[in-house]
């Protein structure tokens, strides 16, 4: 099904009927496309499934293609990213192309769908625009950088859970909260490699985050931990180019001060929030989404 | 009603519930809201016609915001523009805020209005990455800057006129046309004025469109009759900063080679197609837009 949602894609494209906009489209690395596969699971009987699947990817990558605008992105997936490679005005545009595109399709959709994912993508664009915010100082506030994830990345996971389930008639409410909570372990889990993983791996630098601004939940937890030398010497050591041993202070206090083992079990907590929220739905595929995402090496 | 607009606006933007994104939107300059106006003339029946322009100068002031950050764009109406206030990655992501909001608030109206209207955002989009396409090297080709200036600005105010035609239920392809022709003719006397009007009155610099890379219309015309030397002299000062005696080399050509002239006629042209398009409705005020806008020192 999921090649389906792929010709679904590359149609709209096609009917862009703009021979550039498909040359920056083939340039897009492809993603694992988890959101479609959650549509086609929750809604294995709906004729719209792979079709909302298609829409809901297509924004999702015009999101990421403004996202590695605003992060200086060089690389997603380990290519080029498409601002690396035909600059920061193309990459914008074609971002807006790909909105643009999915909203059009969207209104062909059922009413209460179309908003469901249209006000996701508000949450979305409003929670860059706090990541943009939350990344000019040392943010040690948990909640907003709870709510920014909320909107940035779990909005929009919640959004394809509900309005599949919308599509296949089950609780919609019940399957927008195994989204959140999926959406919020996957951004957690993200920000944890960023700082464990092996650039290699990640496909970017290692520590990048920090180097961008970006204060994410272990450092919050380790900043609180650190006593006054260390908090200072952290301090420091945001949006700078780090060094190895610089690297390697920060892992070992992330060690010690329990940051990262505190940040894995939020992760299993929300985990195990999202399977409960669908646990009389027994569906296997839909666990083993969530099991697959935690159980792994950080 | 424009005060109406301007409430619904509002109320749009505290729904966002957003302090960073309100703050934000209070330093756009607003402008003279023509599509909102032109679909309150349109539709002086309907209870829409007011949610509808909201959602239409929302969506217009999201393409400036993208547009300014495109064309390094540090004034926009005579003040700062939002990139310049505020980074690229704010207007961009505020942009994207104001698209994505205007999108939730089409979801609510009736589906063919909000295909037209998403439908002239993707065209919108389209425009943009052909006019950074075509920026890249001098472009003669009269066709391709029809097809770019019908996307990047006709295509709106197109859409707006025959959404509005839609809720009010009168003729929507005359009206569509009406709206096609006005912003073709609206595109091309900015065009002009670019090169005609003096730097105080354009709040930018005069002649800055071919700096930029843009090749309008009277550029286009004035190329074409140039001989061999003046060509070259013209293609040697394309992207350049241009001094005194260049702006007034290019000034004395747009005249003597009749390229302001012949574009001037080509603006009369489409505002006498779109008054033919809605003769028999015997709009006023709808008249009266056209001939406001063309009727002025060039």
């Amino acid at each position: 099904m999921l090649d389906r949602v792929d010709e679904i894609i590359d149609t709209f494209i096609s009917e862009l009927n703009d021979k550039r906009s498909r040359e920056l489209f083939e340039k897009i690395s492809s993603g694992k496309k988890l959101r479609a596969k959650l549509i086609l699971k929750i809604a294995p009987n709906s004729k719209d499934a792979p079709f909302l699947a298609a829409i809901v990817e297509l924004i999702h990558a015009a999101s990421l293609l403004h996202d590695d605008v605003i992060d200086d992105a060089l690389t997603r997936r380990g290519n080029s990213s498409i601002n690396a490679l035909f600059g920061n005005k193309s990459a914008i545009m074609l971002g807006d192309i790909l909105y643009s595109k999915a909203f059009y399709e969207l209104a062909a959709l059922d009413k209460e769908v179309a908003k469901v994912v249209s006000n996701a993508v508000v949450k979305l664009s409003v929670g860059e625009l706090m990541d943009v915010e939350l990344s000019k100082e040392f943010n040690e506030d948990e909640d907003l950088y709870f709510d920014m994830i909320y909107k940035k990345t779990a909005s929009l996971i919640e959004a394809a859970s509900k309005s599949a389930a919308l599509l296949e008639g089950v609780d919609s409410e019940k399957f927008a909260l195994y989204g959140k909570n999926l959406g919020l372990a996957f951004q957690i889990i993200d920000d944890i490699l960023d700082i464990t993983a092996e650039s290699s791996k990640l496909g970017k630098p290692s520590m990048h985050d920090f180097f961008e601004g970006k204060v994410t939940l272990p450092y919050i937890k380790m900043y609180k931990k650190l006593d006054e030398d260390g908090k200072k010497r952290l301090l420091k050591l945001y949006k700078k180019e780090l060094n190895e041993s610089e690297t390697g202070w920060i892992r070992e206090k992330m060690k010690s001060t329990e940051a990262i083992k505190e940040s894995v079990e939020i992760v299993n907590f929300l985990a195990n929030e999202a399977l409960l929220s669908i646990k009389e739905y027994q569906k296997d595929d839909l666990e083993r989404v969530v099991r697959d995402m935690v159980e792994r090496e950080y």
